[in-house]
């Protein structure tokens, strides 16, 4: 029998921006999983940077005062913005990585290419295409407006998929041995 | 006679990089100040990021919990590196930031050219510049090769000045006003 504390797990995927950040957690169990929360955390009406940032960390500690999750699964973004705002960006994503370092959880980062591709099996698959994908694997409601917080649920359901294809028969390097990995996301 | 509690700080100053982050840490009292330590963290030994970042934020942690200092003072980085640079260097600072959030210290940021400006004179000084000031206004004696240390020493001098600025006769808009008000900077 495996050993529970490895095939437990509770992943905060987090997607934060400067004015709006997404958090997802994610209960996995082996191959199995289930949304325990999602949601987006507002900044905008704050007008200064270190306002923003401190709203972040409280944010983040709180959610992980409340539900004790001991992954952090974070999108590595890509290069292709304006140094200012990857400035921004990289501080909003330092600020909530120290949270939780500071409680001792595991930090993973994937390329956005990467998230993409592990959920609908294309790199360049739009956030909305991503977003239907995790509607029709987890069947939840999403009041909010916000591509945020799915965005920060496909983080989570990233690093899941990966320890699961670790647990599997090895890389999902071809569109079929995807698909045989994967039945649970075949729309039929 | 003055609060002590307005115009006594610890004020570290930080100048985090991805590779190495320079610190210092200066003890002020009205218009005196004094250097408590200064020194570089060197994580170019670490090959990942995640690595990195958790260096910097145990870092700035073991140093907070060592000197409790209240405030953080910060450089704000122009704008004109390359994306990639800037998110990294925006994760480190935010991380630090966020261990300096986690200890309830206030922080404070300045743009280079403010942070020259108030120990120079000259916004457009070089490191080196502001380097040979500070070590003619504190006479420390500096063995670490790094600008990073000095550079961390800038920042929190700049915010302490800033306070003796409010403290005086109001803002220095004039060269005579500046020599005015910093004698101590004069080199006779």
């Amino acid at each position: 029998m495996p050993d529970s504390t490895l095939t437990e797990h509770l992943i905060l995927g987090i997607d934060p921006g400067t004015n709006i950040m997404g958090y997802a957690l994610l209960k996995t169990r082996l191959r199995n999983s289930e949304i325990v929360t999602l949601d987006v955390l507002k900044m905008n009406r704050l007008s200064d940077q270190c306002s923003k940032l401190k709203a972040i960390y409280d944010g983040v500690t709180q959610l992980i005062e409340q539900y004790h999750p001991d992954i952090l699964s974070i999108e590595e973004p890509f290069y292709g913005k304006n140094p200012q705002s990857m400035l921004k960006l990289g501080r909003a994503q330092g600020v909530a990585i120290g949270a939780c370092l500071h409680a001792g959880m595991e930090v993973f980062e994937y390329t956005p290419r990467r998230i993409k591709q592990s959920i609908t099996g294309k790199g360049s698959a739009s956030k909305e295409q991503v977003a239907a994908m995790l509607h029709h694997m987890y069947d939840f409601s999403s009041e909010s407006p916000y591509l945020d917080a799915t965005d920060a649920l496909a983080a989570a359901v990233c690093h899941h998929l990966q320890c699961r294809l670790d647990f599997g028969k090895g890389k999902a390097n071809s569109w079929a041995a995807f698909l045989s990995q994967n039945q649970d996301r075949i729309i039929r």
